[in-house]
């Protein structure tokens, strides 16, 4: 039987980690340069910390873990317990013998057993779900970074700046792109409502990307102007319907909007006042006004007006483009304030690489009230797509192996002395192996630098190590040179 | 509900998350420099991987994950699933009514019910596990390591030296130093048996803990000496007991040892040929000389000897000492050769912080014969607490924020104007932040750098602005310095 991994997991080879590792570090050095700083939660939570934080629909995607120990051991007691099977059993053994024949205890106890299962049959529900599992595997970073604010609270001080990268799990139906262990790397600052914040989040994702090189599309709006409009069109209740049905904008068009709007009972007339929002197209600042035209007689709308012209007024970005989208609603119920959503702006990919926003009140669900914060979601496996597409990674870090030169030999002895030769490259830094196995045959070597990607091979032999001078040969090239060890480790430094 | 994580498990705060980092930093470099690529696995393997591969003690230790969906329809079908529920419902509907007057078809269909439950209620056992559970969580990486060596034979060039840092779960009873999640660091070669290989392993220890500072004790022997030893005192059979036992002598001491040796049912002329083993100090040499004296005549025992005088001629160690620990056993049954431990040489913590070995036949479990490796884990956890206790950790990585310096300012205009000052000193690669709130209180924003030992205050108000020249603060001495943004910059750098 061929081993396999479960279904939307990925083992990752020393290619893709390279690729991978190299996004982690440039966001990780930025998140610090910003003065994130770094926390980590364990993988997995109590289950009533996450359940009913997703939805319906994303409790159902949550990863249960069996309670540990014997299984029986966790279920005793439950109406699936031995307990339950053992008394099945006596009810069995007493049906085998003809009624008529029974003596009273067993007539007692048949009672008994009836009404016990009566009783536990109604209670046989959901709720074994709590009896059997109650820890679950983390399903993002937001809700566990909620529950470790309330929860060390006494030890923040506040504003507190995180930042977070770690693995998170989702039993979604895998597809391309689609994980069910993917990676998360979220920057948040809470305890905080000044819209600096804003400004620091958007040079964070314009000095990131601009590093990886991705060209990026930096859009964003702010959830007031969604609840101005709601109110322009009597529809304060159905702001939830109106914000859904708008960040479907993208996939279903004009026409599917407006008919998700009718069949959440918007009647035409107010739909067609979301017309020149819908429809627009124009720079920053014509989207201001047409803004200033359809909500800027609200209060609500007032105040996102000023948050934006704000941030258009204030932020400077070197690589990317910052668009305001008026139309951007982003689906989670959360934000309260400036959203955020980035796309790649070269290349096939165009699901979003990056969200995010502010929120009045994530610690709520905790009992902490009136914290607002803001902050982003790097979507690394999808930056890693749009990068490999557009080949984007350095050459050196896509490489099969990262060693810049491979130590060859003859036999144990001109083997051994490679030890203290790879110990002098290492302590510069240099990143060397020896060929492990011990063989004549320096053309098997040699193909296992060039299979490995190793740039330079070093041959060791009994007559360098008397001359002290060891020829190195460029793998790309073929050149062979004869060079003392310090000579060697000038040219790899 | 004051929110909380389940038991053995660890939030890291930022000062933790800190000291940690630069742990895995200095052991990844070194993995790197040494050659050896990383990879990653799933957190989640199948089931059917994991079980059976670390004794029945182990398995017991594996968390599993409730398959996905909706938990009834996981168990539908089994015993326990809504089928089974609504069959026991029926049945006790039939026996509210007296059994003399149940229909023909009652009772046919009465009589098949206890058929079906008779032959359910026996397979109601631990099978029903592998139903409702067929992932797990990765319990260490050595498994795993084996599983994608078998699953991408054909895409790896052998000899493989590959390195993992990745968390395991094991639901052990937490307690001091044990935890439910923890980290592993390994680092493996894999398809060659040249113990080249564990010469350079020696040189990574050193090296890693040499720039660690911590001061350590590398012991090692070789299991082909416990099995010359089993088999001088005829006793091969019972190598895995005398394994077990002689691995306990430092926790029960010799008589502990000779009273287990005794149970196994080793007779006392043969545990007296033990003596001079489990007795022996002296130097390394000497140890060589004794055990060339107990099992030197033995095929197996030359073949040990001669791996260790290999290892102690060639092996260059600078900051640790290596010792031969002739006792040293190791539990796990799969090491064949070398095997290492470290221990920490000064400080109160005696557990050991690495181990490792040399197994013949890790793969052989997924079906990839005749593939000879070694490799050492770092015991990241047990080196971070001897770390602390002996204060070892540099200052830079001790504090409650990686921050160089805080702006702080006035108003909205005088906090906007920090913007273009901040991203000049992460253009500079310094660390730095902007305080996110708008106060006139400038005493806040100081005591906001004090609790996050940020070592460095920058006030901008509309003077400095004018004149392009800032106060810097130094927040230790309490220094104050008028510089230019420039010179703030050459400064801090």
């Amino acid at each position: 039987m061929k081993p396999s991994i479960p279904k939307g997991t990925r083992d990752f080879n020393p290619a893709e980690m390279q690729k991978r590792q190299y996004i982690f570090s440039v966001i990780r050095k930025n998140f610090e340069l910003f003065g994130y700083q770094p926390i980590e939660t364990p993988a997995m939570e109590n289950l009533s910390t996450l359940t009913g934080k997703y939805g319906d629909e994303g409790d159902k995607l949550i990863f249960k873990i069996l309670n540990s120990g014997s299984f029986w051991d966790s279920v005793k007691g439950t109406p699936f317990g031995e307990d339950y099977i053992k008394k099945r059993q006596k009810q069995d053994d007493i049906l085998k013998i003809p009624q008529d024949s029974w003596t009273e205890i067993q007539k007692k106890e048949f009672d008994l057993l009836l009404g016990y299962f009566t009783a536990t049959n109604k209670l046989i529900s959901l709720d074994l779900i709590s009896q059997i599992s109650e820890k679950a595997l983390r399903y993002d970073l937001t809700v566990p970074f909620a529950r470790y604010v309330v929860q060390h609270q006494h030890e923040i001080t506040f504003p507190f700046k995180r930042y977070q990268i770690q693995p998170v799990w989702r039993a979604d139906r895998p597809q391309k792109g689609r994980y069910r262990e993917f990676w998360q790397c979220d920057a948040d600052v809470i305890g905080s409502d000044s819209l600096i914040n804003e400004l620091e989040l958007i040079s964070l994702i314009d000095k990131s990307f601009g590093e990886l090189k991705v060209p990026v599309l930096v859009k964003f709006n702010n959830r007031k102007i969604l609840s101005a409009i709601a109110e322009v069109i009597n529809a304060s209740d159905k702001i939830i319907d109106i914000t859904v049905a708008i960040d479907k904008l993208d996939k279903i068009g004009k026409d599917g909007v407006v008919k998700e709007l009718q069949e959440k009972g918007i009647d035409d007339a107010s739909i067609k006042k979301l017309d020149p929002i819908i429809e627009f197209k124009g720079s920053n600042a014509d989207k201001v006004n047409i803004l200033k035209q359809v909500v800027g007689n609200t209060e609500t709308g007032k105040k996102g007006i000023e948050e934006i012209e704000y941030l258009l007024n204030h932020s400077k970005v070197n690589s990317c483009t910052l668009e305001l989208d008026i139309t951007l609603a982003r689906g989670l119920n959360y934000y309260t304030g400036t959203i955020f959503e980035v796309k790649a702006n070269a290349g096939t990919f165009t699901p979003s690489i990056l969200g995010g926003g502010r929120y009045d009140d994530l610690t709520g669900i905790f009992g902490l009230k009136n914290m607002s914060g803001v902050g982003i979601s790097f979507g690394i496996d999808r930056i890693y797509d749009v990068m490999d597409e557009l080949k984007l990674f350095p050459e050196s870090v896509s490489k099969a192996s990262s060693s810049k030169l491979l130590f060859t030999h003859f036999d144990a002895d001109t083997q051994a002395h490679c030890i203290s030769l790879s110990n002098q490259l290492r302590a510069n830094n240099i990143a060397c192996e020896i060929y492990p196995d011990i063989t004549k045959k320096i053309g098997k070597q040699f193909e296992y630098a060039d299979k490995k990607q190793i740039p330079f091979a070093c041959t060791v032999g009994t007559n360098e190590i008397a001359n002290k001078k060891y020829v190195l040969k460029d793998m790309q090239s073929g050149t062979q040179t004869e060079l003392r060890i310090e000579e060697i480790i000038e040219k790899l430094k």
